[in-house]
């Protein structure tokens, strides 16, 4: 599993590739959260989420051997974006395993990427990780899972390095930092972060309802799972369930989950549009719309959400901007 | 008039005050301009364009006295809301007059960060400089003019130290650097700060047609003014002429304008939405628009263009996005 000293390797590893991303604030969110609103925005990360990171790091870290045969990845679209620009900024072959039903945006990105991609049906029921493995196996090619794997997580972790400098910039050492969560790999890696680098900071994962398995899993202890994996807006982090690696370090180290409506998602857009000009989808925007819309579930008097990604196709964002801004 | 040393100072008064904003890039833009780009967002900054800079550098070198009595400002929005939230954060007194046709949410804006507006009518002829001076008169209020003001062009002249220093660490040191440009303000005070710290990087005014000013004064040698002061969707860098502070510098050190058509920035705006993730106004989306569709004009492996300002209403952004995403 990860540790704090894979977190830091990572991060050397990532350092003048990864965008050291802002920590960006407006008083009118403020005034909505009734606390200071920090906004983490990973979503002006390179390929357009956090996703770069766990790529990069776990790109970074094979060996030349593995390099040469190629990476294998499956994603409902960022990871499979992050993995494709590092694959290719290293000269290594990616091939990415999709939904046929991601948004058309990250289909075509990962392709222009310069990333072989397989699309699979999603929603018919076909198993993604069957037909990765076989994938693999037949190529040679290595698997880069999207959040059951250490040096993902390690580099998704350097998200939090950078969340502990910043807060502490912006004189902020006590607060709940939200994550988007779906698997677990940026919320673990963060708290792992966090933990030693910042331990008044507490990671709480952020979900959207019918996809809380996180929350309930945190609830229960132990892992619980969603009843369907596609039919959401939200599709960046729609998971089975949290993952192996993850779901201990999330139980050991995050306060309880919070759970936002799909509308106070195109919500969070929308304000995210007009009080920071930055690009949210959805499913990277809950942890901001449970910042200024779960106030009653948070305390003290600063809040930290991560924007985790901005992938959104323009029909979807028209349609949070017309309704909500 | 402004000196590198001025700028350094606002800098320095600036310093945890003022965001850095990062400097973004895509494959996908690289590949339409032919050559790298690297977009400088100042939309991240405070207010959601540069203006808050040099709203801050003047206000925080006002003596006491002057800031017991309040300050006032004329402004398209941007320069508006700049000065009242550095106003508000120093304790000040700020009224801002505003043309009545401005984008309603810059109004508002400034309006909401506690300042007390004053609409004139920019269409019906109305001179705000006349206005601005009996109100000024009249309250014992220190104008600060949006560009003509050496602790204006101060305090945006930082923009262009944050470039000097991010283009070296992305391995750029000889490009053209595009400003939006209205009256001069940004882009002189980034020519000073870059002819001191990075003097292969060569500032280059960017205008919208009907608008473009600028562009003919440096071409023919002499301020030229705009036949019309609106009726362009740039609405933030529509101004008369360029000022009588400014433009000499100009003169001394820019390299030819640039013209774009309001088309142009549309589609500028829809590939910063796609590609940075970032919102633009079109007025900010000038020089972006510059680097991307009139390449022939431009030399050289990279270009840098300022993205000064995100202050756009939702309508006016989904008739972007939907038009050319």
């Amino acid at each position: 599993m990860s540790s704090f000293e894979m977190i830091l390797a990572a991060a050397q590893r990532l350092q003048g590739h990864a965008r050291v991303t802002p920590m960006l604030s407006s008083p009118f969110l403020n005034e909505i959260a009734g606390r200071r609103v920090l906004v983490k925005a990973e979503c002006l990360q390179h390929t357009g989420s956090f996703k770069f990171r766990g790529g990069w790091a776990a790109i970074s870290a094979l060996s030349e051997a593995e390099k040469s045969r190629g990476v294998l990845a499956y994603s409902s679209g960022n990871h499979a974006q992050g993995v494709a620009a590092a694959a290719k900024a290293h000269g290594v072959t990616a091939v990415i395993l999709m939904p046929a039903d991601a948004p058309s945006l990250k289909i075509e990105n990962t392709r222009a990427l310069g990333a072989e991609v397989v699309l699979y049906d999603r929603a018919g029921g076909e198993d993604r990780s069957a037909i990765g493995q076989a994938l693999s196996q037949k190529r040679g090619l290595t698997l880069i899972k999207p959040y059951d794997e250490p040096e993902v997580i390690a580099g998704q972790g350097s998200v939090g390095l950078e969340i502990a400098e910043q807060a502490r910039a912006e004189g902020v050492s006590d607060a709940d930092v939200l994550t988007c969560c779906g698997g677990g790999g940026l919320t673990s890696g963060v708290a792992l972060a966090l933990e030693a680098t910042a331990p008044g900071l507490r990671v709480r994962p952020a979900e959207p309802e019918r996809f809380d398995d996180v929350t309930r899993s945190l609830a229960s202890g132990q892992i619980e799972s969603n009843e369907e994996i596609s039919g959401s807006i939200c599709d960046a982090i729609l998971t089975p369930a949290p993952g192996v690696l993850t779901f201990p370090v999330l139980q050991r180290l995050c306060g309880p989950g919070l759970v936002v409506t799909e509308e106070e998602a195109l919500r969070a857009m929308a304000l995210a549009f007009l009080r920071l000009k930055i690009v949210l989808e959805p499913g990277g925007a809950v942890a901001l719309a449970a910042a200024l819309f779960h106030g009653d579930q948070i305390e003290g008097d600063a809040v930290i959400a991560v924007a985790t990604g901005g992938n959104v196709d323009a029909a979807l964002f028209r349609e949070a901007i017309s309704s909500y801004a």
